[in-house]
């Protein structure tokens, strides 16, 4: 169970927010940030020093398709190349203070390199296109694992993040059903798609969606999977119920926390969206979520690229309230 | 002389980015600024570890009137709390790693704590609305101060901010000039302005409008003030004649940049703009100067406190460029 946020904090955190040497609201959205956290963490000040990003990764049958621009094998390359400390999120870990920790959820292939959590609970989803991508037991066990894997996790905050080739065409099908929103407001060029792929994703989406009617979050996530987005929920959970804010990536992030919003709608206390993503449906996505993201930089990779860029942030929300002096002491010189 | 930026090095950074483990362009307005900062350091990759925020602090005659909602005094308080690292942008800059330094450009009252850099013109500008607020040998005499202040930085990157009661006023008499803009749309609530103040605040500054029709930068500078912006502006330049980026607070420190300028096109070149501030002109002055900024989080303090939130932005667009492997290299497997 995920505990409603508890608001008795808010006034206090907005007092002394007021009470700092700034003019109230200065800030702006790093003073609600600041006040989200309070209340997230129960603390006054809230205290944000360690960020761990899981980056779930997991393959998808229906790229059988051509949803996407890549072929499947690039998923596991690119988990060893997480690995190796040589993707995009790695090195904008280290600029901003954060780890990394690369979970395989059920990337096909061989097994996935040292240094990678192993939680495959199959090599890839089936083809969502012509049957479900998973079995009621593969889907529970994956966001079980998912809740497991973030509720072990000793960080202050965690952030979820993704690889995993042909998943914004996952993530469209779980909006439709979650958000609920048409389906071609959900479909974007992904990784890329020139209008005659991007016609062919369309095509083949309308195909799953026609092929099942689910409206039920988790029977939504077995129809349409994938493994990584089951278990991005799973972590949505875990940390909301271990009381910890959820620094949530782009578009396929976001289906996640939708999903895990529909499961326990608590969960949206805990979910900070990190950014609008450039994928078309995310900021429609965002508005039925009533989230408004931190940032805005036209990112569309996923890794949890964005969620580490907006990190940053949260630390600066947590300072004011911890280093900053009274607009009292200074007007007295009691620094 | 500001050199215009040499473009030779932009289709190599392009074609580096594009060769990166990531779908091309995937990373957004990170990229655009992976690509800038090649061109301003003339290196690829580029290299930017170090930030130093440079605070110029000054007081307003014009603030007799009462265009602030605050007393000139508090200005020197704020010096006195930056010394202290107390301030809100202390806070940010230990966060994010920076380098704060901290300038009395023209604080009336004592003379600031140790640790400032002492670079008064004159204990505070005189009243913009009833005379010019300096004389030609004082302007200039900032303009310099600026510059030699920035050049004489060994950071790699200079981000600009201020203190300075009353300054959205002389920033919205720069901004109207120098444009230029009706002087209505360059007026703002500043640190919090009710109906009442508002209405004052424009009355004041329809007179010093009236006063003098200067429309040459340096003069619209001597005209309306205040010393903390005529040293950003010089500021500016020296960073840019230096080959260095210059990141741009919010609405003061734009207003700044923009009659840096004006006084030399090429400056444009270095000028990164942090944030769209929440003080009402900002947006237009940022179309006049084809500037889209990199944060827009309502955000209307100064101290620079925008420009440190951006920072890990540069930081991570270099990063790219520096610390991802190639696709090439991923797929082949040379990790």
């Amino acid at each position: 169970m995920i505990a409603p946020l508890d608001r008795t904090l808010e006034a206090a955190a907005q007092r002394r927010l007021d009470s700092l040497a700034k003019p109230p609201g200065a800030l702006g959205r790093i003073e609600d940030l600041a006040i989200r956290l309070s209340l997230i963490q129960q603390s006054l000040p809230p205290r944000v020093e360690r960020l761990s990003l899981l980056i779930f990764a997991g393959d998808h049958g229906m790229n059988d398709e051509g949803v996407s621009t890549y072929p499947s094998s690039v998923t596991g390359a690119m988990v060893a190349t997480f690995a190796a400390g040589k993707a995009s999120a790695n090195a904008f870990a280290r600029v901003v203070g954060a780890q990394v920790k690369i979970i395989d959820a059920g990337v096909s292939g061989p097994a996935s390199p040292a240094g990678v959590i192993n939680a495959r609970i199959r090599a890839g989803t089936r083809n969502a296109a012509r049957e479900p991508a998973l079995t009621a037991d593969e889907a529970q066990a994956a966001l079980d694992q998912g809740a497991a894997i973030a509720a072990a996790e000793i960080a202050d905050v965690i952030a979820i993040g993704e690889m995993g080739i042909g998943n914004t065409s996952s993530a469209a099908l779980i909006m439709h059903r979650l958000a609920p929103a048409p389906l071609s407001e959900c479909i974007g060029v992904g990784t890329g798609h020139n209008s005659e792929g991007l016609q062919r994703k369309r095509a083949v989406l309308d195909m799953a969606a026609q092929r099942s009617a689910a409206t039920e979050p988790l029977e939504v996530l077995r129809q349409f999977g994938g493994l990584e987005i089951v278990m991005m929920a799973g972590a949505v959970l875990g940390a909301a119920r271990t009381g910890r804010p959820v620094l949530v990536d782009g578009f396929i992030a976001s289906s996640a926390a939708l999903a895990a919003i529909r499961l326990e709608p608590n969960a949206a206390d805990y979910c900070i969206f990190a950014h609008r993503s450039g994928e078309a449906g995310h900021q429609r996505m965002l508005e039925t979520l009533g989230a408004e993201p931190l940032l805005d930089l036209g990112l569309r990779l996923g890794e949890g690229t964005g969620a580490l860029l907006a990190w940053p942030l949260l630390r600066a929300a947590c300072s004011l309230l911890s280093e900053v002096a009274t607009l009292e002491d200074v007007l007295e010189g009691r620094l």
